[in-house]
């Protein structure tokens, strides 16, 4: 076997922890090091020998990594590091805020420029595989409606948003699509949808003892952009039901594009892709880590800047040769 | 918009009809030419004012087009036009005979390179979008097992085995997936499944007067390679209702991989692409096309030689630049 992709982490949170499953799982990479802000001790990697390295002293790192998965938040992370990293490092985040996309590209293609590198940036399944996929199915379908549908899963950032609210202690938000909406498209239909009419959000929250549940619940269902807009319930219970019943990170959904085609339109075709993941943040950690060896190769022919998921060749995210893909998986 | 792309057809079958309906439907490309054995007057295209030529005299055609659809059949068609064609225009065929695709590939690599042409082939749903869903299912879960189901949907290759029979006039056969099986797998699990196991084989069969049925159904069952290794029924009905009730040509199908991950591999994640089609040949010519408009962006990148779906950037088969594509559907 070729030398092994050598892989850092940085970030070791439930991305980061992901991506460290997912690399045990890929024998052509290795996990080389985990990179934090606050270095060695404040985190103990899973995986036997890896060492870790604080973030201020990532340039240590040039010559023993090959490629860095850049496993922190959209929101404040990832604006920043993605391009500091790709100035020095070939990398992949899966930054996620599709109306900042085009500024993030922008940013970090200078940088990996600069760099003579290669980045890739929002990988995972949504932006990521559902985005590969509404690009084929519009390509292949090029007269219908597509739709996506996430859920029934966890939302970290409106898990979050919850938690913000005073009186609460703890809070897990699931996303849910409404199934007659699904079963309309399922049945062929393009129906105009509004947002209420695709998701509803179901909200467990544990409050503190003497908190207002009225006031929290006010404060949950009528939050702009996150909750006004849907159809949501509010359950209060234990912090003992909490860990029992929501410690998971389950998610999924699909894609489905409902098309026509013949010269009258006359044929009814319809493509969906499902995703039914009982760890949302695994599965997103192995799309980026697949990206990432795309990107060492596209690297080794002399390639630089920033690229998105549309841009690689499929068979650059295999471990296997384009022959054995030919004779195998055509 | 800048030039259309200019598209010749050639074999003016079902592939070559679909592809036809495929063209009108994307306004960045025009049919230009439809190119058939017999030539002008063998066939009225039913696109107006588009020319009809012999495939005898393909070479007047050069400059007229951007890029050729190779329609025509696996069996003998396919192996000895597409590395024709690709010695003097880019080219794109369905070539579908899994067991010879490397050396199909050969051959045409070898002539699209001699003449400075890119060409693709394989291309469809499969081979082709169901091949490049079990690449990514693949790479991003590579611990599990997939599963492809076809139908129900007719298998034209199997209708015209039965049609050689002495005795039949007419012939229809659906491949139909076992609904065991697929719960089975929908469900999470990842059986063993034999041939038997996965789809069962239902014909519908004009028979002439004197006819012996039994000794027609005998030669049907017992089939090599279509049919004896397959649960296969009957049935016989009338030209009338052969007409009225098994003239489309329906298909579709899924992949299905069942995956797991985690350090201990503990989390189970399933991804499914599932495609119901009311007209086979118009979605797979539909794939075709956009690969045609990949590999003409190839050649005027300069590239020569063969590719399939596999090596094409996702982004190339949209009619979308780069920057529509991610600021609309990453």
């Amino acid at each position: 076997m070729a030398e092994r992709i050598r892989v850092g982490i940085v970030g070791y949170g439930n991305l980061g922890k992901g991506a460290e499953a997912a690399i045990a799982q890929n024998p052509d990479m290795c996990l080389s090091a985990i990179i934090t802000r606050r270095g060695p001790g404040a985190v103990q990697p899973r995986t036997a020998g890896v060492p870790v390295y604080a973030l201020a002293d990532i340039e240590t790192l040039k010559g023993k990594v090959d490629v860095l998965l850049a496993c922190g938040g959209s929101a404040t992370d990832l604006p920043e590091q993605t391009p500091m990293l790709a100035r020095q490092f070939c990398v992949v985040d899966s930054f996620d805020t599709h109306a900042k996309v085009p500024e993030h590209f922008a940013a970090v293609d200078a940088a990996a420029r600069e760099g003579g590198n290669v980045a890739l940036i929002s990988a995972g399944w949504d932006p990521g595989l559902f985005s590969l996929t509404r690009l084929y199915a519009r390509a292949f379908l090029p007269q219908g409606e597509d739709y996506t549908f996430w859920g029934r899963g966890v939302s970290q950032g409106h898990s979050d948003a919850i938690r913000r609210i005073p009186g609460v202690l703890d809070a897990r938000q699931y996303t849910v699509p409404v199934p007659e909406a699904v079963d309309a498209v399922r049945g062929g239909a393009c129906p105009q949808l509004s947002t209420r009419q695709k998701h509803t959000r179901e909200c467990y929250v544990v409050a503190a003892p003497d908190a207002d549940r009225d006031a929290i619940t006010e404060a949950i269902v009528t939050m702009p952009n996150y909750f006004a807009d849907y159809d949501t319930s509010v359950t209060y219970i234990s912090a003992e039901e909490m860990a029992r019943e929501h410690s998971g990170l389950p998610h999924g959904g699909f894609v489905i594009r409902n098309g026509s085609s013949g010269l009258d339109g006359e044929h009814r075709q319809t493509m969906e892709l499902r995703l039914a993941l009982e760890s949302n943040p695994e599965f997103a950690s192995s799309v980026v880590l697949a990206c990432a060896r795309a990107i060492v190769r596209l690297h080794r022919r002399g390639e630089t800047g920033c690229r998105t998921i549309f841009d690689l060749p499929p068979a650059l995210l295999s471990p296997l040769d384009a022959e054995e893909l030919r004779a195998h998986l055509l």
